[in-house]
Parts: C-alpha cells; structure tokens; sequence
C-alpha cells in the first residue's frame, strides 16, 4: 500500500479512523472494559475453605469473563480489620466482602438471622428458605438501608457443639461452665448458667489445656484439626446451635449496579456456585480431617447432649428470640418466615435423608 | 463531510475498511461470535423440576455470555427419542443433552455407577465424591471413548422407596410382590423373589389402581403429587435404592472444544450451579407437595421397611455390585472408589447431620 500524502488523503482517514473507533466504542472497547474490583475478607491470608470460597469465587468470575471480571482479595492481614468488613464494604472503601452476617449484629441487630439459628434448618432446607422461601427478600430489605447487598457465601453444614474437658449429662452440669462460643448461642447457654467467654483464636489451646474454660466450640473437624483441640480434650459433642452456617458476600450497591447486566450475573452466579461448592468442599474435609483425628487420637469420644440439655437449650433459645420479635416488627416479620419455612421442610427431611440414614 | 471521488479515495477508504475489518475480527466480531447449541432432554416439554434445570443452565449461560452462548432444548415431543439422547449427543445430532448416566446401562455398563447406588452416598455425600473424590475424572473415563463429556445435572436428593398397596412386614412379603422399579434396583429386588416390572408412565396410575401392580416407586413428592399415588395407595415407604439421584448433563467432546475458554468456563458453572440449584428446588417442592398431600390425605402412612428387609436388599445389593466388580476391572475401579469414599464421609455425616436431626 501507498503512504498517505495529500491533505484530502489525511483528512480521509482520521475520518475513518473516528468511524472505526465510534464502531468500537460501542461494540469491542465497551465489552472489553475491564473492571477491578476488591473484596475485603475476614479472614486471614490462606484461611482453609472459608478463604477458598472467595479464591474461586474470584477465579470463576475473572475466567467467565474473560478476564474483564477481576477481583483482587485482600484478607484481615491487609485491611487489618476483620470484622470492619460491613463498614468498608458499605461506605464503598471496599466493593465486596467476604464475612458473616451474625457478626453484625450488634451494629444491624436483624442482621443476626441470616447466617444459621440454634436448632433452626440444616443447609438444604436453608438454601430452600432463601432461593424459594422469603429469605433472599428478607435479607435484601435487612440490607438495603446500609447500601449492601448480601448473598450466600459459602455453608459449613452441621457445626459440631465443642470440645468438652468434662461430660455434660443434666442441665446442672451446665451451672457455670466456662466456654468459648460466643454470638447468639452464647446467650442462650448463658440463660441455662453458663458462663460464655470470648478468647482469641490464638490463645485457646492453651486456655483448653489449661482449663481457664471447660469447652469451646470452634467449626468441625475440617477446620478443628489444625487448631489440636483433640489432643487435649477428650468430649467431641454434636451440634446444636449452628446447623448450617452460611457465610455471605457483601455487594456495595453502587458497584453492583455500575456493572454491566452479563457482569452482574457473571457475579451472582459466581458467588452462589462458590457457595455450594464450599458446602461440599467442607463436608469433604471433614470427612478427611475426622478420619485423621480418630486414626491418631482412637479414644475421642463423640457426645450427645441428652434430651434434657436438648430441651432446656431449646426452651432458652426460644424464649429468647420471642424476646426480639416482641421488639421489632421486622424480627418478628423474619423469625416467623424461618419457623414456619422449618416447619414444612422438616417434614421431608424426616421422611428422606433422615429416615435413610437411620435406616442404614 | 464530503463525499468520496477520486480513485484515490476510494482504495483510501476499502483500505481504512480492511483495517477495520481486521481489528474487528481480533476483537469485536470474535468477541460477538454467537455460539448456537442444540440441547436434547430426555424429559417431556414443561416436565417439572427436571425440565427446569435445563432451563435454569441454558439462561444462566445466555445471562453471563451477553448472548454468545444460545443453547436451544428440545424435548421428548420434539426429538421422539427420550433414551436415545446418549446416541444423538455422541454422534453431533445434538450437541447436549440432559438425561441420567443410568439409562445407559445397557449400552456402555459402567455408566451405572454416576447417578446413585442403593445403599450409597446421599446427596453431600456424592457432590463431595464427584468434586473432591475421584468421580469426576472416573466418569470422565467412562464417557471419553465415546466423545461425550458427563456433568452433574440436577440431584433429587433422597428418593422415597414408593407407593404400595400393602404392607412389607417380611422379607416374605416381597416374593412376587409386582413392583414396578426399573433399573439395578429391580434387579436387586428380584434376588428376594419379587417380580420387578417397567410400565409406561401413562399407565402406572390404573395399574396400581387396578392392583396390576403391588406397588410402585417414582421420585418423591415433588414428582409424584401430579400423579396421584397418593389417591390409591395408602403406604409410602422411605427410601433405599435412589438416595441421591443426580441427573446429567452430556456435550459432544467436540462442541466443547470448539468453544473459546471463556464460554467453557460458562457452560461449565451454568451446568454445576443448575445441577445444585436443582437439589434445593426439588426440596422445597416436595416440602411443598408433601404438606399439600397430607393435608389432603391425612390417613398416608409412611413406613420404613423393617431391619431385616433392608438387610436382605443390602446383602443382594453387595452380592450383585461383587459380580459387576468381578467381570470388569473398570467396574471394580469405580465400585472401590465409591466404597471408599462411603466409608470414609458417612462417618462424618453421622455425627454431623444425622445427629442432629435426630436430637430434634
């Protein structure tokens, strides 16, 4: 080809060269906007399972994108504020975050309901709340106020009840236990003469070991390995007051809805399969972790609490919340949302899972 | 601006367009390129639930690909052949389908083992098999030789063990009981003496009526409320044969290479997000089909068949899975494999979900 020389020529081609960028403008520069976005996180760096639901998470959205998704997680070394995670996301300092909504509470009280109950649903009829039921709703309109939107983030099935220095065989036995289990269902245990205590991660080995508390609860064996609480206590007790803990992904509103609409779903697919998946990523590493702790410790003793305890956790734990829907209207609005969805779907999970694993 | 003359100009400006052209075939018109796939589903048009998985993958991936990625589903009516969705997905007559490894049985065996076994994993159980176990990459090898790629397409978690007539209170009470149940789970049945029978859809409802049959199984109560067992059979047994059904999504191995890494990573969590999506749908609907069935037909008894009974089918069960293992090595491989991964997750699921729900 010819170089471009008369005045005409040059005049011709910037012509068509603001043709050609107006065309891409509006079809390839547009599709190929890259947007970057953060995500601020609880955890620490590398947090096992909770901290890999944000990496794929962030992974599934940047590859689906092709790129033009990218999330950059910074974890509670960085940001140095795990639970300021609400705030950053809110005030748009952070996009995203990756936390859980019962830390919330004693900033956004309703904020509590939405990541499991004591004695409430187990993570499929939880899912079947928020997906089919009201909870998606509920949880927007608990949200909206503080310019977030928040959405499943990731479930740890049944928590298990604690690590026990003593057995618990009557309600007495639970008159001044000290133990680590903060939140809501430290209140409960409180109500029944408990004395719940809150102790940094770090330091609860040796206050185990040490028997400055008589029991803490942590996760399950997935995350309770690494801590070694079964080298040091020897009553592993079931769960009962977190069936199915839902962590959740924080949206700043204002990010969300300068995305694009294949963006926004790109996103909201992401977070709600990095979800699941860390449901069943969880429930294997339990497994793992389980079939590690028994091979090397042959003597931990698996524990339930025996009706009575059961009964009077329960009385408690529903005294307490008619407490909160006695004060508030959306409370009350929500907790009767979750009995009521609990109440048919218990139903089914009686008569399929729980009858075929008994049956087994 | 003026209009193009000269001679010049016009090479001028077919040159600016060739460029244009150029970029834009790098760019925009790659990045636009529309991806037309055909789906063949093995289920009826609007076929609830199972249908809806569909639905959900092909406009979640529609969504997240800003159209790139259209997948048309064609139903039984359109494709007149529900079980030969294997064939027309491995020969390019269709470059989906959705349908359950099971039905394959009589063509490639080994496809048995992905949807679920009696007495196997429940729904957690096997996801966690599937994605963190080596059932992904067993039915990877499974499906290769015949250019198909297998994914989880939906779960039904824990199936019930059907509708009856009368009550089992025997292993007895099952020689020459008429039962409609098709697959491997007739199989095991007839090892007790029973006479397993496949009859058309249309037709089960006026031969359990009819006492043509003893009893019948089909999903649970999310599928089987439009039938209306419920209206003729007083018994509903838990279930045994089918605890966590996971339906399938099949792709020709050559559309899948054919599409950009981007699309692939879109298909791929459409199809993992749809098949969990599914698990939490068919819950809440049979919750729903269940508290509609009861409160309707109060006097439905559900039952659990006695210990000895399912230790009968459980011994036939392992007797025949022993023969599947001893004729083929692939078998024994998968079999292994599933037992393993059994021994190993049930432990936890135990003293995770089990125990609680019991304690409730």
């Amino acid at each position: 080809m010819k170089p471009l020389h008369s005045k005409t020529e040059k005049v011709l081609a910037a012509f068509a060269c603001i043709c050609l960028s107006a065309v891409l403008s509006f079809s390839a520069f547009a599709a190929e906007k890259t947007y970057r976005l953060t995500l601020a996180e609880t955890w620490g760096p590398n947090f096992p399972i909770f901290g890999d639901a944000t990496k794929n998470m962030a992974a599934m959205a940047e590859k689906m994108s092709n790129g033009r998704l990218k999330i950059r997680i910074d974890s509670s070394n960085k940001h140095k504020s795990p639970f300021g995670v609400f705030d950053m996301v809110k005030s748009g300092q952070y996009d995203m975050g990756h936390s859980a909504s019962y830390y919330w509470k004693g900033k956004v009280p309703n904020t509590l309901f939405f990541t499991t109950m004591p004695f409430g649903m187990v993570a499929s009829e939880q899912y079947g709340w928020f997906y089919h039921g009201d909870g998606m709703a509920l949880m927007e309109e608990v949200y909206a106020p503080h310019n977030l939107l928040s959405f499943p983030g990731g479930n740890t099935g049944v928590q298990m009840g604690g690590w026990f220095q003593k057995e618990i065989n009557s309600v007495d036995d639970l008159e001044g236990l000290k133990m680590r289990i903060p939140g809501f269902a430290g209140e409960v245990l409180a109500e029944l003469g408990a004395s719940p205590t809150n102790i940094a991660p770090g330091e609860l080995y040796t206050a185990l070991e040490r028997r400055t508390i008589d029991a803490l609860e942590w996760v399950g064996p997935g995350l309770d390995l690494r801590m070694g609480f079964h080298k040091i206590a020897p009553y592993y007790y079931t769960g009962w007051h977190e069936p199915a803990t839902e962590l959740q992904f924080l949206v700043n509103k204002r990010t969300w809805e300068r995305l694009p609409e294949d963006l926004q779903e790109i996103l909201r697919v992401a977070m709600r399969t990095a979800a699941y998946d860390m449901y069943i990523q969880n429930a294997h590493a339990s497994a793992e972790a389980w079939e590690e702790m028994t091979a090397e410790y042959p003597d931990i003793q698996v524990k339930q609490f025996p009706d009575d305890v059961i009964n009077a956790l329960r009385s408690a734990n529903t005294k307490l919340l008619a407490n909160y829907a006695d004060k508030d209207a959306q409370a009350k609005k929500i907790l009767d949302s979750q009995q009521a969805y609990l109440d048919k779907i218990r139903r089914w999970t009686s008569i399929s899972e729980e009858a075929y694993l008994q049956g087994q």
